[in-house]
């Protein structure tokens, strides 16, 4: 949030509406709308602000220069039974990466496991958006996407490569786990903000202008230069994600998406859904799940410490903002409002 | 290496001699003291020593315990088609894992995809061993194992998580990338291996007995606290791989492998082959690949990096160690000797 800017608090049902409106002012169809509007209010209400309706200018902008084609219909490329590739046609990234999450589990509820690529889609917003999706079903999901060179490989002076986002989500009846986790330290969102705000990271999150590693919000934006997780390793896990992504999707890589003239399209995309109950007993899922986590629960309570399991804070957040609203900077909300 | 140890350089064809001769005494078949033989030589030949014969006589007091039962079978739990179960018997780790990613391939060869899972192994040494066999069969795969618990997550004063390494591995016919990466920002060999020299980690990789994060080798192996990669992220993944390695196979946690009276062993595993020509034209995907690795050459030939892709190196060194000889610390050739 900006230095100063007023926090309100928006109903989830009212931003839902508000996001509907400018949607189908847009020229999307209700069902479209309505999707996409809903998508990016549960993002917002999981505290995911920078991929939930403040991305909504963006999103609007490429939809009136066409780069995003709302009337693009997803196409069934390649059917191999258990795998199949798609072509979203540069349509509704998000609508697109929800029918393929989708078709994966409908191939995993009969075959254990369901793979399912796309290619030529645009941005799916959050990853954590097609997990829950999955666990809400009963079924574990592994998905990822490339993105444009945002990243420099361990190394490098140069963004040669995505921050690619990776989600792994695990169902359970009571501590579900959605990991959501792009290769770079931070996300482009959280530097922006802290910059904003003159706050100092936490942890080293990039380079400085000497290119050293700095937690210095401010220079990191400047420059451009966020850090990929574990220096080299996850610079290598980036590289790896994105030639798979492209590969299994017969799509674009980073390197190929950077000469969509700038802007963010073109994507390639992965999906992987496996039906626990194929594997182990339920019982036997869900007391593996729960012990593991009582040892962080347990450690926190004897050591006065903080640890947490992937999902915990969304969850949190996702029940308080049901309550008190979901937190919006004014400016913000002002700029969408704008766009009714 | 140790300071002022003095370094051998073995042939391949002697090193693997001499393992072979070591496990056909431990009771090993000819077949299996071969292949286990071949690996362990394979890792050092690679430069990955902690994998390689520098576990060898770990690998033997194991078996002399009976934590490693080398007449153990394989059995087949369940097949689902593209998907089959094993459970490993506490036999021999790099065995067990070896038949687990031929029979992820086979399935791959007719089915796109295969999708194995292995309970109640051993350790399985070097996770690229298993992701160089498929590349060399020209099969893609993904696969991972955990551990014992030997890493702290985020913020924990505790290590509850294992660091484990995944690999992912894609053939090419010029530079076929092989990323194997443990969750902890160095392996416990790297760590142990400088601090034994006092030497300063080139990036952190731990913490310090007040907590604090640090490079140095010494505190950090005294300690035994390793950095995740990435903080909280490589925390968050290597939390999900563990969970996804137990309830797939139906097998144990790191949490439950801690209940082995402290024996490595009981592990669960992963393996996922792909037939990249069910997805993309060869044509295709060697020129993505090279593309993309073109952009990492010509950025070091500009500014004079060295950015590498996943696999690089270990080929490198396997080609200069097939002409000089495997480096080996003279006081581990030498207890390795005093196993013959």
């Amino acid at each position: 949030m900006t230095i100063g800017s007023k926090m309100l608090y928006v109903k989830f049902n009212e931003m839902q509406a508000v996001v509907t409106q400018i949607l189908l002012k847009e020229g999307l169809c209700e069902h479209d709308a309505k999707l996409i509007a809903a998508v990016m209010a549960e993002s917002s209400l999981d505290g995911i602000q920078s991929h939930g309706i403040n991305r909504l200018p963006l999103f609007v902008e490429y939809l009136q220069k066409g780069i995003i084609n709302s009337k693009a219909e997803l196409k069934l490329v390649a059917d191999r039974g258990i795998a199949k590739q798609f072509d979203g046609n540069y349509g509704l990234g998000i609508k697109n990466a929800i029918l393929c999450t989708d078709e994966a589990i409908n191939i995993a509820r009969n075959n254990s496991i369901g793979f399912v690529t796309l290619r030529n889609t645009n941005h799916w917003h959050r990853a954590g958006t097609y997990g829950w999706r999955a666990i809400e079903k009963g079924f574990i999901l592994i998905c990822w996407t490339n993105t444009i060179p945002n990243l420099p490989p361990f190394g490098s002076p140069k963004n040669l490569i995505g921050n690619n986002p990776l989600c792994v989500a695990i169902p359970h009846s009571k501590t579900p786990i959605v990991l959501d986790m792009a290769m770079s330290q931070f996300s482009y969102g959280k530097i922006a903000s802290a910059a904003r705000n003159a706050e100092e990271l936490p942890v080293i999150g990039g380079y400085d202008e000497l290119g050293e590693l700095t937690t210095n919000a401010k220079m990191i934006h400047e420059k451009g230069k966020h850090l990929p997780i574990g220096f080299w390793k996850g610079s290598n896990l980036a590289f790896v994600l994105d030639m798979l992504a492209a590969i299994l999707s017969e799509g674009r890589t980073t390197r190929q998406i950077e000469e969509m003239q700038g802007y963010d399209t073109g994507m390639s995309q992965v999906f992987i859904a496996i039906n626990p109950n194929s594997f182990s007993e339920q019982n036997f899922l869900e007391n593996l799940m729960s012990e593991t986590i009582l040892t962080f629960a347990e450690t926190n309570e004897l050591e006065g410490t903080d640890i947490r399991y992937p999902g915990e804070e969304t969850l949190k957040r996702r029940k308080q903002n049901l309550v008190s609203g979901i937190p919006v900077e004014e400016e913000i909300w002002l700029m969408i409002k704008a766009l009714l």
